[in-house]
């Protein structure tokens, strides 16, 4: 195992830390001016339109974006080439005055354009726990699940930021004397880890599972927050929709794949043969601790091994049919969970859908309250050095009143 | 009921064709030179590019664009502007030499970018057809099916333009010793209407179904290519995935809704009383002959308003859980079929699920083979004039070997 990469910026140098020079993770971020793209370099962000102006990397014409879809699409050769000019640059004996912000100082983007967002369902833990929820425990996990990673097409245009409030979604819910529309009474969150694809891919191509490594440009933090109620009722026979539309928060830094390259990890034991084209040459997941607290209080920690579908053969069953895939494509893992009460992703399976209610400082929890506060984080532990994904947070405001925000104020309707 | 509006382009005055001075249809084309905005007229096209360059209408500034979403974002009395610009210019008092190209020597393009696409099931007949060869009679309808416009996010990236050949997908497909990896074997089509939105709507807002109604730019046909094998092996939980991801096609002509209004009609009898927030003031269906034909045998014709939700409603429902809406998200209606077997709108029903064969200029078919061309169409009837939509076409190639179009050759990996 590769130790420290020594760097010139001080604070990367801390063994704890979530961004040594091993990391190098993208975002975009501004502190005044127009947003642009940056790397995390201990607790400042080094400015990567600024190196491209004064020449201390070469220009990829792309950092001045804001949005890291033009570096993306850019390629691996390229992500590998500015990947090491950056080591060269930050490293002890780099040359050249650092355009560095300071994280405290920087508002935090959206780091790229969302172009679809596909969510999958890779837990054997948590589709068995859920589906004796919604189903029973004979009939929890569907008969195909071994075969194939199940995903659904999520909505991209709710993915927002880490630090974005989230107001209690209203919806459709089942009722006695027939459906309400009310504010959600299980609003849940769901720990997940976000592959951003960085490659187009044809109309009618399929791609094999080591292809679909290449195309994957870095992680995210991923946070699918669910209405537990709206998806009871509308999820028979096409699939969540409302449940899952209003909000899914990722956080603000990408990590490249090159950074989580020592921490690669086999998943978790497969339970059938698969077919030829979902197999993985490599081992497809990684030794990251993960977990999440709920206002400030850790309720779960999982590894994110024992997964049973990785991002390369979700990435391969996506385009089985064909389907283009594009540079911004956002894939969830689904929600990570693992045997343990105290490894589970989500409230839902937890509190075994709020019968079994737990205590978060003295307060009892059944689903998120408003006012809730759910933090999310990953790490990969190496020898002397932390690859972490930084912060994934949001936090529960009360349902909107009316319609919410006017269309008109925001220049939808005109 | 008005009648036809006399027109300067000799061909929009035929009582039967589908593009008089009362449509004005928006799409992309090319005759050479890069693709650029334009209106159907007759059998020519506008080309709105050069009419704003030569000062014909005011410059929208938008139509050089080989995509509508510019024009579209500028909102409902923008549109309602230059739909007026045009009906003078092209009326019979209008003046100056109109740049018009022939359709004939034109190529189509996607009419706009394609933000996000959602598929609905607002047929009660197409849902209680296909419930019971999924599950059985008395499960067919879902419990929610008359008290909200089911939906599902579909993928956006394979929207491709009336023409575009379609290649048979592969696919995961259940076998008596597990599942196999193979060309589907029950290739359908499904008839629908798409509506295209021309409006934001911010994170957090929802829309009453009358705003709705201000958002919808206009309509498109709309073919949802399915797998019914892969779909059926894969759909439990989370809904259709793969077996509707490889391809969608629309037509290339976008149906302004002011074309339709004189042609408003109510829809199918309700079952339920709907919740407030669903509540249509208007009638939100369209008195629109629609219908598709295989090898250019017509095989089924249907009423739109056969139909039990509308675009405005299934828009409503989507922001419902203020889920924000984007200029170029494309909502199709559902697949439109009546009740008899001679108004369905996909072979699934129309075969019963291949259990009774069609025959099709001589030959048996159960579900879509190599070779076989599918047309939609539609047309609304005024007095002395019809709204039509033009084609919306596609033929079925074999499956692709191996991997399909190289992504390399795409410029996809690099």
């Amino acid at each position: 195992m590769i130790g420290p990469i020594p760097c010139r910026v001080a604070s990367a140098n801390r063994p704890d830390g979530p961004f040594p020079l091993n990391n190098l993770p993208y975002g975009v971020f501004s502190d005044g001016g127009a947003p642009r793209c940056g790397v995390a370099i201990g607790d400042m962000i080094l400015d990567l339109a600024a190196c491209a102006d004064r020449g201390l990397i070469a220009d990829a014409g792309c950092f001045g974006a804001g949005a890291l879809n033009g570096f993306m699409a850019r390629g691996r050769a390229e992500w590998d080439r500015v990947r090491a000019a950056l080591t060269a640059l930050l490293g002890q004996g780099g040359q050249g005055d650092l355009p560095l912000v300071p994280m405290a100082a920087a508002r935090m983007h959206l780091p790229f354009a969302v172009a679809e967002f596909t969510d999958f369902y890779a837990s054997r833990h948590h589709a068995f726990n859920v589906g004796c929820l919604f189903r029973d425990p004979q009939n929890a996990l569907p008969p195909q699940w071994d075969h194939l990673p199940i995903g659904y097409n999520g909505r991209a245009s709710s993915v927002v930021v880490s630090g974005t409030d989230i107001h209690r979604p209203m919806g459709q819910l089942r009722g006695p004397q027939g459906p309400r529309f009310e504010p959600t009474a299980r609003l849940d969150l769901e720990l997940e880890l976000g592959a951003v694809i960085g490659a187009d891919s044809p109309l009618g191509a399929r791609i094999g599972v080591d292809r679909a490594e290449d195309m994957i440009f870095g992680y995210v933090l991923l946070n699918d927050w669910s209405a537990r109620d709206i998806q009871a009722w509308e999820y028979q026979p096409l699939g969540p929709f409302q449940a899952k539309a209003f909000a899914t928060t990722i956080g603000a830094w990408i990590v490249p794949q090159a950074a989580l390259e020592p921490f690669r990890r086999r998943g978790a034991q497969r339970q059938a043969p698969l077919l030829p084209h979902l197999q993985d040459p490599r081992p497809g997941f990684y030794d990251l601790q993960m977990g999440w607290s709920l206002n400030g209080q850790v309720m779960a920690r999982v590894n994110h091994s024992v997964m049973s579908w990785s991002a390369a053969q979700q990435l391969a069953h996506h385009a089985s049919s064909g389907c283009p895939m594009r540079v911004g494509d956002l894939l969830g893992s689904g929600t990570i969970s693992g045997p343990g009460p105290d490894q589970v992703g989500a409230l839902l399976e937890m509190t075994r859908g709020g019968a079994e209610p737990v205590t978060v400082a003295g307060q009892t929890r059944r689903f998120l309250e408003d006012g809730d506060r759910v933090d999310l984080f990953a790490h990969a532990h190496g020898a002397g050095y932390r690859i972490g994904f930084g912060p994934c947070t949001g936090r529960i405001l009360p349902a909107l009143p009316d319609h919410g925000p006017c269309p008109e104020a925001a220049g939808g309707l005109s």
